[in-house]
């Protein structure tokens, strides 16, 4: 039997295995299966290189599912290879299964969860890039939709393989004419995303994507040109069986048990064929150790410093300290300070330019392969990628943020450049380390711990230079805070943060004046929060607290610590309650009610 | 003197306040004014048709300068015009003035507040297609950088504008080759963004943007092939000033004193013009009045029902008591229900197919020019557009937004499909509106409220059939909440939303029958929160609370009530608190905290 032969007979057992497990599920996407499986079976049998006994082999060719609503094909694909247990299938979408309805990294050859259309690309352009990094001589394939096509995330990632010439990057558009609710925007013109591709810069070819000889041609010709390598191939939805092929209506919609029968009675009896026959080896490929240290080399301040430049120095440390680290950039680096790094380690940099969603994603791709990638922009761009940090959790990756420039106390920038809903956007995803330093030692501290410690991490920096509260060598646990003042008879605790907690400083030296004692509390860790050590504060203090951050009032630290201590503290909540404007910082935070001068009103109005 | 002669001389006029007013400031970004100060001429007194007297009136061209660090040149322009008053310019980024760092609507002549890049073009979008709608022959002009071309954003919105076929929008792409930290991708490969514009369908040109001549043809030659264009105009950063002009490390920052006078100088004395004199004159064009009702003729439901259909044939109802309804769909619609609306009013339909920036981008666009539109997508995609939700709250806009899909009573589909961040992200907009229906019936109301009332609404609906449980004509004022369940000897007040509400309807149940009493209460408005329902309830119910929501801990209901009701009531919360996963959604329910069981429990504990 010829290989094209053997690719047939698998094509069609994906098909049958499609329909199958989503009518077992009841519910899930078979058509969007069918169009695909001569792509999946080219792919999975002919072109790509995998070790089976081992997801994380260094050599292995990596398969990015960014239609992650195809999921079924995927599964059985690897139930073909052998790594799936055949008589699991059935039990795709159940709560016991890692067989889900869009794929997760519960299952351990995911990578990276798709679902979420758009994202794949730029995953995928973040492991090509990590591969030329580790010296891989493996390929990265994306299979997309047309319909995701739409995305503008795709031709984010589009700029990046063309920029970073990721030869090693091949996506497959699987061009079968119709979305969710409605045809595509092009249709059957295959040659349209063809074109759109090739302005991008990428290399680019129309295939018919149900002939498995066009398919493997492309997939092995894909990257000779040293480009990256958009393979647009013409299918039908639902192809093979008479009464889905090409027809609306069958988006999301598993078959029922009678169409079944049908459909596999006309696709006649299942081939036989061994498909692990067909697998190719694998490369041979070792990853080189990398350098890794648990500690950074802590730089000494001695005057007032910007927290995001500790983040710059810290960060060009932390790399220094871990080969594994990289940095990624949304054309803010000389804001960010992430400059420093990429002055450090060129090889370990890159530019996603201003494209901040395609700059979370490529994170995801690193961190998939096992690098550990920072990314930096102003903390109110991250707004752009929050769909990126969203799936980052149900990907339960690695990547560590910072969000630059928060707060009103950026000062005559204006609202659209001001971070103040990055807090909420982090603290929202179960798991999310927020971390808020208040002077550069704690910056320094944020950085390693991000370094070391797995997970999603959120550092949010700040504007201004700000006075030095910590030595160097401080320790700032993650689910920590610090009492940087108190009395022997505090009528209040101020929980601050960041710039807030320099007015809350103030506030008490005002106060003190007064003979009004307050205890000072820097919530640096908003994300775990340090319930007991607050909840013993406001205990000490007479049960009042007062709340402020440069932050809106839903999501922050307001809503942290009232929710931490709900019942338990009379609370007085400073935040951002307007759409702020232009002026000076200092204008700003009392006009918004977050200046030394408010904080002492609210502990006074107590 | 010829208009050339002229335009020439407002040019180097607009250089020059643009540099004195930046460094009055002492902040902002002259260089990026400096490379359009022959388009700004070009676009405000050689092309652009508007009545200086009126910035409502329906015949005028629109702006949007979508590189709005370039705010300078653009206040400058208006000055020019007679507009603004010149002395007022270096009031710059005051905190008294409205010409902000970057543009706002509190200038009243700006629809949509830019200033996070690559969002412009989708609300020009959005706004000609609005002037097409309410046959206005005017034109709207889109000024963008080269650097902002990285977003995808752009590309979403440059497909839209080839499917709509919206020649009466031009895109003027300022090619000044520097980012903010470094060159930009393309740098003076001008041909490079033409060739993209064209791939996504576009008419495109490559010009000399320091030629008024060539500026000038180019604007008057857009349109005319009947399809959107791009002039991509190639300019020099800091034009006009021999230390200014293409150097990296100028784009944020103004001239010092002495580097003013220099380049002052060097420009040569300010220039004598008139230019109030090359205003075009407006076109006449009457806007038809609208028709609006205040009340929609409500849906009679006595079946469980789905709050999302019940959206679906509430937009309906609202699209026929009020014509200013439009709805665009990321082509969800037979999932949202917005296919309702699309079917009844085809011509107020818009398809952004799968790219939800610009959704609400085109959405921003639509309610600039007076239209009330309805975005709705799945809840987890919502996330895609938070910057542009964001960006609404600058805009002052008038925007309604519809997440369907959310939590984990989606079921099947696994996380990624997961509207569980939804709410936190509208919490975080001071101002924005929140409302939760739990059946159909507050599902019309809350349709009905959004079309009402000015504003950012969001509106949160479930996928699986529910209860009906309230009369075909009940209230649901905003800020409101309803006593569902109320005994003589509440020991505990359950407070729910969606789903979780008709498991705490369970629970009550269950209680009672154990001989356990509980209150429950619908928080239908979770912003702004019943504040004072809540309390009451929490003061008759021994101060006890279980709040339960199907959302993520960070952000939600629960944050919100802890916040409302700080240091005055016992809250336990239940919410989703790990990555879930696929499921049956009453196991998904269960498992992750949130079912009857769950609360009873919960209840009991106290």
């Amino acid at each position: 039997m010829t290989r094209i032969d053997a690719l047939n007979r698998i094509a069609k057992r994906l098909r049958m295995y499609s329909m199958k497990m989503t009518t077992a599920s009841a519910s899930g996407h078979p058509t969007t299966c069918l169009s695909m499986a001569e792509i999946a079976a080219a792919l999975f049998f002919g072109e790509m290189r995998f070790n089976p006994a081992d997801p994380e082999d260094w050599g292995n060719d990596e398969l990015v599912l960014s239609k992650g609503h195809a999921a079924p094909i995927l599964w059985a694909a690897y139930a073909e290879a052998g790594i799936v247990p055949a008589d699991t299938l059935l039990d795709l979408r159940k709560i016991s299964s890692v067989l889900e309805g869009h794929p997760t990294p519960r299952m351990p050859w995911i990578k990276a969860a798709t679902g979420s259309l758009g994202q794949g690309l730029s995953v995928g352009a973040g492991m090509a890039a990590a591969m030329r990094l580790g010296r891989s001589p493996a390929r990265v394939f994306v299979v997309m939709g047309d319909g995701e096509c739409a995305e503008g995330s795709v031709w984010e990632a589009a700029n990046s393989g063309a920029n970073l010439k990721l030869k090693n990057l091949c996506a497959i558009v699987d061009v079968n004419r119709l979305g969710q609710s409605s045809p595509t925007m092009h249709q059957r013109d295959a040659a349209a995303y063809a074109r759109k591709f090739k302005a991008f810069g990428w290399d680019a070819v129309v295939i018919d994507g149900h002939k498995i000889e066009a398919v493997l041609a492309a997939l092995k010709a894909a990257g000779t040109k040293g480009l990256p390598t958009a393979i647009v191939a013409k299918t039908i939805k639902g192809k093979g069986v008479s009464f889905l092929e090409d027809l609306n209506g069958w988006h999301g919609r598993p078959l029922k048990a009678d169409e079944l029968e049908k459909a596999l009675e006309e696709l006649g009896p299942i081939p036989d064929i061994e498909s692990k026959k067909y697998l190719r080896p694998a490369r041979q490929v070792v990853r080189r150790k990398m350098k890794t240290a648990a500690r950074i080399d802590r730089t000494r301040y001695t005057e007032k410093t910007a927290t995001r430049l500790a983040y710059g120095y810290a960060l060009c440390a932390a790399g220094k300290a871990n080969e594994s680290i990289v940095a990624i950039d949304g054309d803010v680096k000389n804001s960010t300070y992430a400059d420093k790094f990429f002055e450090a380690f060129p090889d370990r940099s890159f530019q996603s330019f201003i494209a901040e969603q395609n700059m979370i994603g490529m994170g995801l791709g690193f961190a998939a392969k096992g690098y550990v990638p920072f990314m930096a922009t102003f903390a109110a761009f991250l707004s752009r990628a929050h769909d990126q940090i969203r799936m980052a959790a149900y990907s339960f990756s690695n990547i560590k943020v910072c969000g630059s420039h928060v707060g009103v106390s950026i000062g005559e920038d204006g609202g659209s450049q001001m971070g103040l809903e990055d807090i909420g956007m982090f603290r929202s995803i179960p798991g999310a380390v927020v971390l808020y330093p208040s002077d550069a030692v704690c910056a320094e501290a944020c950085v390693e711990a991000a370094a070391r410690e797995k997970g999603i991490f959120y550092i949010r920096t700040t504007r201004p230079a700000t006075p030095i509260l910590y030595p160097t060598e401080e320790d700032f646990p993650i689910g920590g805070s610090k009492v940087l003042r108190k009395g022997s008879n505090d009528v209040a605790t101020i929980v601050a943060a960041g710039i807030t907690l320099h007015e809350a400083l103030k506030a008490y030296e005002i106060l003190k004046a007064e003979g009004i004692e307050v205890r000072v509390v820097d919530a640096y860790s908003i994300q775990p929060i340090d319930k007991d050590g607050l909840l013993g504060a406001a205990a000490e203090t007479r049960g009042r607290m007062v709340v402020v951050e440069d932050h809106y009032a839903g999501g922050g630290l307001g809503d942290a610590v009232a929710s931490a201590l709900a019942g338990k503290t009379d609370i007085k909540h400073l935040c951002v309650r307007e759409i702020p404007r232009s002026g000076k910082p200092e204008e700003l935070l009392d006009r918004f009610g977050i200046s030394a001068r408010r904080i002492v009103e609210a502990v006074k109005s107590f």
